[in-house]
């Protein structure tokens, strides 16, 4: 054991009266709902990155943490590896995420990071073995490194597009090695600064090319994990190729993609792209490109992604409805991909920030599923396009026929109340 | 009676378990928190336009609504004053608020527009003597004619600038007769549209005399209610002079009226300035100019005023938190200057939707209140400045003998955790 | 003649020094640019509904215009058809465009309308035959009226459905009649304002099903234009389907529609959608379904539609530029959805407005045109791509083969200069 | 001279036919305008930290710049100053702006800083007697180390003011020793994160008390340059308390300091608060705080601050029109705030940029000068207020007077139209 968290128990369940900062009042990963644990129903997996890899940083500042760990190194790598397997211990979560950078030093070259890579893998591994989580999913870093500036797979280098193809592989296999139950794509380069050097056309050509690449080659060693694409609309880039849901779907449909990758959906890309984050799961779901969520939130008011853990419940609630309308997780799970603020300096808050953060989510779920087992709400959406169900006779019908039918009956339709807000007082009855 | 709202019972408090969407859950009027009943609390108010004006239009499309009261002539005038009554009764809200072009027809000059309004003024007075609610505010819609287009007090003609001053003059006389307890002016006009044709100097310094001719008029005829300016930052106007507190604030000093005026906050205004709603409400707190509330939310993801009913408790809550802390209402109260969606189009949705709105509204300041009397993220605000109680040697200092104190104490500051997430961990702890 | 536009003559080119404010300075249709006259290239047209049918309200006031014109009835409309087509001849303009509710009074029913349209068709048809200007494309109003507050091909009522899909028939009838040369979908109530009544997927295959009919039917009649649709964020709805390019593109992929139409872009909905006009017409041309361009710009600072006329030359270079880059157009043109400012009262306002609208786009597609024929720009793009041009190693090759490669090859690649500031400039070499 | 600029041969002016990308098209330094030289009315600055200190990271990625001088040392830091005096030389400008920590390597502790800075500031002074450009302003950096985390004078522990304090008392020292124009706050961390943890009212009043101490010190030490606040909305704080101008305004006249401070405005600073840059400028000046400007831009679809270099001459010249209507620079001037892009690397791009830029600038105020001379602008905008100057009928009336006469005249106003369009029209015969 480290001495990081030291005096920090692991976090139990302690139900709604607890004052107890540093425990669960609504996360009880033994409550059954809709026929399931709630730990195998929400699948919480924490991400390597914000919390052990950022040092708290912004473009005005500079590191505020302090971590024993910083610095090169496969030793320093491997007090990381500990304290973060700690902190998953602590808040019992069954799963964690990874990027490639995230968990081994910087290389000189390919070799090296992957040399790096596959040490760090069975050092994982072991602990994973020693009952520690499973991996939720793997990605490669494409965003951080100078080569990356102008893209990874859409670079207008193509010793950076095979830099990163390997380097992807090198990931897909580490992913595979430790069992991991999706792999994940996130393109933050993946875009342009400028249309004026952009060739837009060649640079999407290259990404499709990159990715069937990629199924391909999970096909051929037998990685049976899902394979994500996280859409996001901008930051780094001014634009970014997987600009939203409905953007990434035509992508998939134009590459011959869209039974072979889903989506990771994150509540704070959805806001910058001007969607609500329910409105995302509900179009993934209804283009059947579901995967996985991150589960963190940014700030409406400001333009960039804040990456903060969850705390509103009501909007958690409404996106687990949809996640549950989808039929819940298969491969998938809810990832904080969330980062502390950068003034809580303490180990304290991370825990806390985490265990919050599934409560949350907890609380969240649980009304959803109330919801959606009372069948209120989906019984009045459902009365709502009833003329559907009665009516077969538009089926066949060409515009003239319709325009016909439309004069015959003297189709004159009368608009009926939408009850947006008594379906909003319905859903509050299930969270206040 | 009228027959519009016929089978619908005023909305009686049946508690939390009640299924009854017709019911409060959560607002039980004669409640005691923190020593003051509920109602005195809230102070919740109707608002005239949105529930009895609006014909269900928006900038793609016209009227969805059909009410009886629709068109011109005293006769429907009396009518929609008598459903507004009706409906301020089953729902039991103690407060209205009403522009003059409300509740009267328009006129054909300043004339007409006066007597129009003074016979509706004494059939209000009727009503309210009758049992019903008293007026938390009146206004003069100085927006909505084409006379307006150009400004009303900062327009660059002297007769629109007359006209506007004598009609506020007749809703000042109104609402004083009426027993209003505020004045709220909100310049939806009074911007601009382009820099091009704008003397911005000049239209500034028009509206600073302009108010201060509403200030003088007050004390002139014993008004006692509070004159309150409704910040929004644009919309219709590209720019409007009152783009939020900080910025009145500035206005006011200018004209010498910090201490007459206060504003009227909306929760979407300040989110389409930019700010939280607690962000105005806290701001104007430290000002030392807040006034009242109109409960209506946005959209986040729409650019425009979307004037919801409020839905999300924890968002209402941490609102209610400032207002408390600020010491609550005065003259002040809860508006809702909220519409209902233009496809909601039965009586029941409007009912239903203020019934909403006030539960969720209680729920929050409950919770609220619960925060403010534990003490616990008070005490911790307290305690994050302790370093100023304990420390008097700033004082009296400028910078020569600070830099001197710096050198010879050699301080060196170390940060201290801003511990965010565990303080939106303990909010939390109140709401779910 | 009508006396509408008394005193106003027709607007000339008058070249660069001409002071006069009703005439060109730029636009001389006959100057010949990359082998092609101006007008050929630009192919402008005013949009009917702005300038003609708009009253100049907005939310928070009403009409402002005083139009002869304004009312019911057939003898109105007829008025406002000439008082159109003299337009059209003052500014010189080859097309125009309508939606059905522009040219027609409201009917009782289908079959009022149709018989209003079909006159006013004839009318506008002995119109274009004296000489007036061709009609680049018809669409059907589907979002003002009320009977489509929930969505016309996406309403959960199936009679709505059909009274779209007849008025739809109808328009396209109209527009082939005419000798239309695009017919245009603008789906301004097909979306939502709550997920909570919306059965996303059921909608978005009415939406499919409905485009599918029109393109069948566009077949059935012989008609040859291009069916275009154009997208749109959201406003009025929260959520529109057809939110961007990306978007549409992925929809008609999935309907199969992907050869069979085009989209019309509008620089207004773009910036909504959170894109630069020119990543939308790029994005169309990368996707092969550029089709049209609404020529109208927003406030940026705005966060809804303000459809001014375009006035910032740089802007509309570099979009022009991307049109030309595209091949220019074919069936498309620069249509003006463009309205005047409330406050623009005149008659003179009108016409000036479209004078330097159409000033401004043949200044920026003069300057696109030399920048692509002087090809330092994409000189530039295409020397950034050169290392794709030498480099077939990765042809054929898996991520295993390229993983091998990098590590033979020792591959580390270095970054170059994406000279972004540099290739601005070059630009403004254009402009300025 | 150091080798990084070998090569690049300093700027020259060759008019509007050059196509020499390292030559200046409209700048001509020695062109009299208004009567005065184009150099005078500008007045260019560099800024030192995005040239020279910034090494091309953003919150996804590290750096991307490989620059000599990076790193710790005095010597690397005279190397630094070395290479930007031979850029301000290759210019031509005839200022630069500065922060301590761009100038200084960090010290341990305060009087390592001081020291540090003390020592550069000699050698800066010295190349400054060598004919090097003068300081438009200085400034200290109080938001990139931890200390300044929460804030520099609203920070929660007085040790963190102090040492603020000292700092600030060694840059006005330094800005003072060196001959700077003015001196400038820009606090980037005096704001919150979090309303839980702020004690809103108690920080301002701090930030107050600091700005009263530096004016203090001002006149103390016979620092005559103006003091500049510079407003910015957020970012990297989620509310930061200089919001925009109007805020403040407000913030000065409530510490008595509206006649000591004025503004620094910033075009990318602006658009974060949702104003565009020229109603910053004229806000400011009819406020009379109107100090300098920040001349970089922000992209319109990106929420964070890009500080591009301007390349829009159109937006430009509406700014320095603005700039020329409040009397133009006295101690102010024109500073480039403004960074490369961060795949911008080489030499050229950072000389290339800035000569862009300057020649944007120059391009604008020429027009701007043009448009101010002949008047025709400003001759239609006095006359739309004409109203105001016949008549002095309002003059000493009360509403009650004013209601009297709107009765007796009868007085109905007609409005007439804001003739917006043809304004802009106007404005473009200027610019194309």
């Amino acid at each position: 054991m480290t001495d990081f968290f030291k005096g920090i128990a692991p976090a139990q369940f302690e139900g709604l009266d607890s004052t107890n900062p540093m425990a669960f009042r609504h996360y009880n990963p033994d409550e059954v709902v809709m026929g399931k644990r709630l730990e195998d129903h929400l699948r919480f997996a924490c991400a390597w990155w914000h919390s052990f890899a950022w040092p708290g940083g912004d473009p005005f500042g500079g590191q505020t943490f302090e971590r024993p760990w910083f610095g090169d190194g496969m030793d320093l790598a491997r007090l990381k590896a500990d304290v973060a397997f700690e902190m998953f211990a602590l808040l019992g979560v069954p799963y964690y995420c990874f990027h490639d950078a995230d968990i081994r030093p910087e290389g000189a070259d390919f070799q090296e990071n992957t040399k790096n890579l596959e040490e760090m893998v069975d050092y994982l591994g072991q602990k994973m073995e020693a009952g520690g989580p499973k991996l939720l999913w793997g990605t490669a870093n494409l965003f951080s490194h100078r080569r990356y500036m102008s893209g990874a797979a859409t670079n207008p280098d193509p010793e950076v597009f095979a830099f990163a193809a390997a380097t992807v592989k090198t990931c897909i296999d580490a992913t595979h090695a430790l069992g991991g139950e999706n792999y994940v794509l996130w393109g933050g380069r993946e875009g342009y600064e400028t249309l004026l050097n952009t060739d837009l056309a060649r640079e999407r050509n290259q990404a499709g090319h990159f990715l069937q690449m990629v199924v391909e080659y999970k096909h051929k060693i037998g990685f049976e994990g899902t394979i994500l694409i996280e859409p996001k609309p901008q930051e780094p880039t001014k634009h970014q190729y997987d600009y939203d849901v409905a953007t990434v779907y035509g992508f998939l449909k134009d590459f011959g993609l869209e039974d072979e990758v889903k989506v990771n959906i994150e509540q704070g890309h959805a806001i910058l792209a001007g969607h609500s984050f329910e409105h995302e799961l509900a179009m993934a779901a209804a283009l059947g490109i579901f995967g996985s969520i991150d589960m963190n939130r940014n700030d409406y008011q400001s333009g960039w992604d804040t990456d903060q853990f969850p705390n509103n419940v009501p909007e958690v609630a409404v996106a687990y409805y949809e996640v549950l309308k989808a039929g819940g997780f298969t491969t998938g799970g809810t990832n904080f991909d969330a980062k502390l603020r950068r003034q809580s300096l303490d180990p304290e808050d991370l825990i806390a920030a985490h265990i919050g953060a599934m409560d949350v989510c907890a609380a969240g779920l649980k009304a959803a599923a109330k919801m959606l087992e009372e069948g209120v709400l989906e019984k009045a959406r459902v009365a709502r396009y009833a003329g559907w169900d009665d009516d077969d006779v538009l089926d066949g019908m060409d515009l003239d026929d319709i325009a016909t039918r439309v004069i015959e009956d003297n189709i004159n339709p009368q608009p009926r109340s939408g009850q947006q807000e008594r379906l909003e007082n319905l859903v509050n009855r299930y969270l206040t």
